[in-house]
């Protein structure tokens, strides 16, 4: 059973502010905390049903972590989801260990994507296409919000990140690199050519990429449009983009 | 000022049930209101704040549209937004006229998508991509639901969609047009040449296209994976598959 402190701390982690100050986040439902749980991120504590522990005990008790017996009333008090009827975990967060783009690697630059569901979305497109390295401008949202991991169905444990500042990356890497960007103006993907080394980036949600970022952009790119909508989503332009990109890499 | 028979009309309008009772629906936020009032829809009522009001009379005022003024908070109340504080349109809903695919024209078939929030993004993402016409199984989220309205920001404006028996659609087209379907086990859509004319189904967000709508599907397609994720969103990839195909029919 959950103890009060339990409930507490773990409440606390629905906040930015002690997620950093724990060192600790929350994965929640069934799929992402057997993910997690399979993943090399290290899980302080397992509160779950009776039913998902019992089919589960392989994989908390072989790594001797914790598990405390809730109901499904418990689990959703305590945690973000509407409905939980299986598990959340607490997971230590990870060291902001600067990430680079190595030869023959396409790495993400997300400067300042503010929707959380939009990061989530973008962790899980990566993961599809095989992006294992992303470097987020500092206002871009909290990776750790519970809302990003559960919208990222699991990618987050198969997906690197970074946060700080990208335009210092992008001044280093001395324009060694391509690195392209997303912009209403730019060449048509569909017949621009994409080096297999470099970076994508992707701007906000209204504003686009900011000016002292732009700078370093070498590419500008654009999806073209055959209809009417003035713009599309940045999780889906970045999954337009990265199939353009993958595509043009492996030849087709 | 909202009379309190308007407000409870406006709130009756969240659920489906009186949507086809009353045969009008709800349109909310500034630029989905502009929007309606330049399109071909029939506008009942417009319910604004002083300042959304003075800034575009001349929408409502030349269509002799009646206007209520209204508070944010009242905005809020009538409406299924957070936050409004601009406007909400009471609209007519339109026939359920047959819909086909004609001579160079690519149609969406939707199988069985159930999240208002992935429909409104699909009517967005057809309008991007010049797809007029949307055939959806009677199980499809309901078009007129608030969620699907707000999420294809206006794009509901210039798609047109049709419920019904899709099978039926299917089996009558007699196997003259080309029927792609998104599948897990079908060929490559970067390598596959892709008709101008025909259907492209998308199925259910956990179970696919069922399979007496697959007996029909003349060509299995796939997004191809470069990486681990298990799946796309159906959003996601109902954008990458429009892409392939215009791509495929622009001859790059």
């Amino acid at each position: 059973m959950l103890s009060k402190n339990q409930l507490k701390y773990i409440q606390s982690l629905h906040q930015k502010k002690y997620r950093h100050q724990h060192g600790a986040f929350l994965v929640e439902g069934a799929k992402s905390v057997q993910e997690v749980l399979q993943s090399n991120f290290q899980t302080e504590l397992v509160v779950a049903t009776e039913a998902f522990y019992k089919e589960n005990a392989h994989l908390t008790d072989r790594q001797r972590i914790p598990v405390e017996i809730a109901s499904v009333a418990d689990l959703e008090r305590a945690g973000t989801l509407e409905s939980n009827n299986a598990a959340l975990a607490i997971v230590r967060t990870k060291e902001n260990g600067p990430l680079l783009a190595e030869p023959d690697e396409i790495a993400l630059i997300l400067d300042d994507i503010r929707d959380p569901g939009n990061l989530g979305t973008i962790l899980r497109i990566a993961d599809w296409y095989g992006v294992r390295k992303i470097l987020c401008s500092e206002t871009t949202a909290d990776v750790y919000n519970p809302k990003v991991i559960s919208a990222s169905k699991g990618s987050f444990t198969r997906v690197n990140w970074w946060y700080g500042d990208v335009t210092n990356v992008l001044s280093q890497s001395g324009g060694q690199l391509a690195v392209y960007g997303a912009f209403l103006d730019g060449a048509d993907v569909h017949t621009q050519p994409f080096a297999k080394s470099g970076y994508l980036v992707m701007g906000n949600e209204s504003n686009g990429i900011r000016p002292e970022v732009a700078q370093y952009v070498t590419q500008r790119v654009t999806i073209p449009r055959y209809g009417d909508a003035e713009s599309l989503n940045v999780g889906i332009a970045t999954a337009i983009l990265l199939d353009n990109i993958r595509r043009a890499n492996s030849g087709q």
